[in-house]
């Protein structure tokens, strides 16, 4: 492709690089190229023949990866990376340029439609994750398009509803992974959000668009509406969207070039976006000339089978009568039940949803590990679709399970109950599931539960009534055979939650803040979302954030942390005390007791994957960021290291800390000069000041109002704006007083 | 006086009135008088001789009623009345031309320093008492200043701190007590808060103090800033304020001069400012030739006797070995424990703190209604001051109470632990008297507990400890012989809790976002207050909100409702079921299950006190106000009836419901038109839209996308705005077609 710049296009060239030219892409203009964007982040959604005004005829087969829920469980980036970089093969064998994913909105609460497309309810789990995801991706010549941008955490009338957030969660959750995978991983593409931020939409908030993306955070590529996010793309392009999807046959074209004729949006505004435009198509165009694998089925398959075993959770593994549940052994018989397991739930509803290459049954996987000389046997035990009859399907379910050795429940949620584009009413597993669950376990004592799901579930139930559960959340088209792998233990399970698993819906931090109405969400939880909730209000749980058992066993020992200029180096000694080799994910919570601002109790600030043999030891290494040790500061609006002591906790889940040990780190230097706004107690802490206030005027003693008001004066007035001794001081003192005063306090001169 | 105008004022003039001539005084401009503001509300804070700066000088002799936090457990709107009547007798009597008083800010958070000036967690609760107070008060020709108008819930940062709160809770919580006084009871004056609400200073908050308090409500009073609460006076004077108090020596009257002479301030807007002091300056002349008894310190006392003790709750009172424990047999010995039983706690640090005239010893009271025969011992227990030998004390105290019959222990908060200024960290009672009061029911299984604390404790220490507990809150000057009435049964106790006590801090609806930070305090919680969030999060509480035992037992039955143009009328009967007179307070919930907007489980909406013989039956009849039913509705700015079915429960405490019934109700009328904002399922739903929106273009069906998608397209379309199709029909549809289709179904031509 020959270099362009905008000067040699027309306003009208421009702005009709600026929309689609169908559901899928853009509109070729001169020799500036057309490129093609399609649905990820699991799969290539890439649709056969001519584009629909909906985008939802039939698509080319493509690998069903696991979707971010089942990916996250990994919590290892380099899997994710490598699932970025398969995924990259196939757009280049399918002509895709920009994959739309990765998803790194927070899941703030369990109910939301969309969650299964997102990583976590933690910020740094999420955003380390998703960039990694993002350089492979990007390594084959394939764009992403990090999305949701931003704080678009419900479907409920998601293309109105505005996200009232404060600043610091909104800083430091909801905008906190975006900014980790824009400045680490550098996407070509930002999707804004169908929602509202704060009042205004997400394509029109340019605070949002280019404040912060660009301007605080660097971002040089294209901003890329969510299809039909654009209210009014004239006020979208002045805030920073540069491509709107899928376009309106032209006519928001011709309302970029009236506005420009009119003066209402200065051309070089219009001429800047339609130059990311053009950079866009430069990379798409470099992109295509980098050199990829052919796309094999077969390899992405097994490759699929691989990461999806690595996102199996191993929730509970009690034994049953003194001997071991799982790994399974395969010479003894077993019966499989429920419909999950012969038609897997997999993957999610809407627009990320893919025409999987093939897919894994459960049930023959586990025939093909158990061999052929074991007794499977087979029964539904419900349906998903309320028919059949309930009872004689259960009671079927409990003959099988008492006649076999071990019993595998395979419980869930159906593809109606949950998908993109509404939310859940409530987190329950079907009824009819847990009562042929409870039937199972009284025929059977030696019962596993493998759960299949795109949002969190109430668990304590499952919990309580099996001895062991497995939870594969939703694993892409080969979690069949996985699962099968994790169930025999041909993979040793050492994924981890990314939710908490709370102990009832009522307990859960948006609860009464969810959905909204009215087209307003209040985020009323604040900075305490998910982990941050229930350990800040000391609420049990079912399963902490973080949980995740193995087959073998790990010590933790010789935590050593020192500060460096990047933050605090981290190590610690993992050992491998059990019989198998297996992977530790061990995470590095960070407290800060004595914050002066308000904190959660701890937060996960690092992590690694290591993968020991029974009683070998590894030396684990983190760095723990400075940029993850700050706070947002509403006061000077930016991140500030408070410095002094920080407690970090290395630990195999946020509940399960091993080792603890404590760091000073240097504070950021940030003083805030004194003006009439600064309160008494605060003029009075500054040194010199008390003196200098005291020629000025009478301060109240200590003890001061103790006979009359039966208060410590002095206590009482230390919230006092300096400026208000103008109404206390009767006359006594003037505002310009007081401004001498502050400056020479300021200026060291007090 | 003659009748003024301020067209007869100068500029000069007409500031000079809006300003304090010194901390309690207004100024004499021509012939208008000055008038004389002082602190209430539980008492009057009339400082003797010449004013000092900080208002600190010592006060003339006053009776010192409940506080506030002890009144309103009376629950007792006649009551409340007969106190503001006394004490306006009182300000008539030291030439008091407006007191400060009624409070009726929520008690948001139990850590709020100023919670003992207020009456209750409800709105409802808070307004009809209050109201019942300015009656009484302002019918002896002496103003009532509602305060702290608005939203002033926290001490932390008070003059600084912006109480961040969505529109529904504000208007259902925070401002309902305040309309409802305003609108039912017309204070003189009403006084701005020092925090900032939403971002602006109270005094400077021209939403607040004009269009919500006088274009809304119709005040026609004066606002007059909390003392010290003006940071710009010419910005306060436009927002609607006509009083700074305690004023500057006059620099802010100049600043109003040049104000209006450069421009910046309307004459006009002065001058009103002006005519509402004048105003004022009649009423107090007016008032001040009603004709009101004499005050009486003896009669006051003797009435501040009887108002506390209608204020004691009776938290529990199980029987000990089979035997009643409450009311003490005066024939019987008693230990009495407890510094608090000699050195009573009965008001607040701060501002309100009254001279009282006299204060019974609890300790004292009861000797005198035990009778001269019998054996009462004394022993402190512990000191508030951290001084003594702890476990002596201790010891001393279990072996009096060993040696008596019964024990009676004095708990509370000493002075020093809670007052206006600052707010608590911790709601516990000091760990030392926890241990006194286990070694003395350790020694003496007939214990009872008497408490004093301005605000919540945490009491489940406490009650699971002790056999019966009896709460005094701030009882004022008279609490040590209404304590002694309650303990011998003199009285029959009939109080209620206007607050929830939690089992935990960390139960507690604002845990994590109190006291706020960095000046800003985020009301996450919403409308979800006091016990509208513990039922609405299904918590466990120790004390539920309207708790209260009697000496005798009430039953309830035959609950009518019938819906009347002012809402719903409902009467119930009630029995005394036991052997003793007493009075009983209904308590009549509201609860809209299938609510359109999120709604608390129920809300107290009417309430009544009846006084019962034994074997006495009387039917209770009140109106829930149509009013009280509505919830404000963002979209139209407006309070909303929603028509269709309300439960209505008859109960004795928000946990326990004795009779329950269901009203249908007529809604108000509020359609709002469809515009290109309105979702596709809010325009499918209104009658002819589907077909001529289906003329239009296509609409999916219900089925399409299962296959490829698999959603339900139509469900997941339902949240598109309308103007939306122009992406999604690719040019087929335009804004101006459905501009006109919308008219078209608005005006019901479609």
């Amino acid at each position: 492709m020959t270099t362009h710049d905008t000067a040699s296009l027309s306003t009208r060239q421009q702005a009709a690089l600026g929309s689609g030219a169908d559901f899928w892409s853009t509109k070729k203009v001169g020799d500036i190229p057309s490129l093609v964007l399609t649905d990820g982040p699991h799969g290539v959604r890439r649709q056969v023949g001519a584009s629909d005004h909906l985008g939802i005829a039939a698509s080319e087969p493509a690998t069903c990866f696991p979707p971010a829920v089942g990916l996250g469980q990994s919590w290892d980036a380099e899997l994710t990376g490598e699932v970025g970089a398969a995924l990259g093969v196939e757009s280049r064998a399918l002509g895709v340029d920009v994959l739309l994913g990765p998803g790194v909105n927070i899941k703030r609460d369990p109910r939301c439609g969309r969650n299964f497309e997102y990583y976590s309810e933690d910020p740094y789990l999420s955003g380390r994750l998703a960039a990694s995801w993002v350089r492979g991706l990007q390594g084959t010549g394939v764009g992403a398009s990090l999305k949701h941008f931003a704080a678009n955490n419900t479907e409920h009338d998601r293309m109105r509803s505005s996200s009232d957030i404060a600043p610091r969660p909104l800083r430091e959750i909801y905008l906190r992974a975006f900014q980790h995978v824009v400045q680490q991983a550098q996407p070509w593409t930002v999707m804004c959000s169908y929602n509202r931020v704060n009042g205004t939409y997400a394509s029109e908030n340019r605070w949002l668009l280019t404040g912060v993306l660009r301007d605080e955070w660097g971002f040089d590529g294209v901003v890329v509406s969510d299809w039909g996010a654009v209210q009014d793309r004239v006020k979208a392009v002045a805030a920073g969207l540069d491509l709107e999807m899928p376009g309106s046959g032209g006519a928001t074209d011709q309302q970029i070039v009236d506005s420009v004729e009119a003066g209402e949006l200065d051309a070089s505004v219009a001429a800047r976006a339609a130059g990311r435009m053009i950079t866009l198509a430069a990379r798409a165009e470099a992109g295509r000339a980098v050199q990829v694998p052919a796309f094999d089925a077969g390899t992405h398959h097994a490759l699929a089978r691989q990461v999806a075993a690595r996102c199996v959770v191993l929730l509970k593994n009690d034994p049953v009568a003194e001997q071991t549940l799982l790994p399974l052994d395969a010479g003894r018989s077993l019966a499989v039940v429920g419909e999950f397991a012969r038609n897997p739930r997999y993957q999610g509803g809407g627009s990320s949803h893919v025409n999987p290459t093939r897919v894994d049954i459960p049930l023959d996987e586990i025939r093909a590990l158990a061999g052929d000389g074991t007794d499977i046997t087979y029964a539904a035990g419900f349906t998903t679709d309320g028919g059949g009859d309930a009872a004689a399907l259960c009671h079927e379910a409990a003959q099988a399970a008492a006649a076999a050795d071990t019993a595998v429940v395979f419980l869930g949620l159906a593809a109606h109950q949950e998908s993109e584009g509404f939310d859940r009413e409530h987190i329950e597993l079907p009824a009819e599931q847990l009562d042929v669950l409870a039937a199972v376990v009284g025929a059977q004592p030696r019962t596993v539960v493998v759960l299949s799901h795109g949002g969190v579930l109430r668990l304590s139930t499952v919990a309580d009534l099996a001895p062991a559960v497995m939870d594969g959340a939703l694993l892409g088209q080969a979690g069949g055979g996985a699962l099968a792998d994790v169930l025999f233990g041909r993979v040793n399970p050492s994924a981890r939650l990314t939710e908490t698993v709370p102990a009832r819906i009522q307990d859960t931090p948006a609860y009464l803040n969810f959905p909204g109405e009215h087209s307003h969400v209040t985020y009323g939880e604040g900075l305490f979302v998910g982990y941050r909730w229930y350990e800040a209000r000391d609420l049990d749980v079912t399963f902490p954030f973080g949980h995740g058992l193995s087959y073998t066993s790990f010590s933790y020992t010789d935590l050593d942390l020192t500060e460096n200029d990047q933050g605090i180096s981290a190590s610690v000694t993992i050992t491998n005390t059990g019989e198998r080799t297996g992977r530790e994910v061990v995470q590095f919570y960070v407290a800060k007791p004595d914050s002066s601002v308000a904190r959660p109790p701890q937060e996960l600030k690092a992590h690694a994957v290591v993968r020991l043999a029974p009683a070998e030891s590894g030396r684990v290494t983190v760095q723990l960021h400075r940029a993850d040790l700050a706070y947002w500061d509403i006061r000077g609006e930016r991140w500030l290291v408070e410095g002094g002591d920080y407690e970090v906790r290395a630990a195999a889940s946020s509940r399960d800390v091993r080792v603890t040990s404590v760091v000073d780190v240097t504070g950021d230097a940030f003083v805030l000069p004194l003006t009439l706004d600064s309160t008494l107690g605060e003029v009075m802490a500054t040194p010199g000041a008390a003196e200098a206030l005291g020629a000025l005027m009478p301060i109240p003693a200590a003890d001061a109002g103790n006979d009359t008001l039966g208060v410590d004066m002095a206590r009482m007035m230390a919230s006092l704006p300096v400026g208000r001794l103008l109404s206390f001081a009767g006359g006594a003192v003037t505002t310009d007083d007081l401004d001498k005063l502050l400056t020479r306090i300021n200026t060291g001169q007090a």
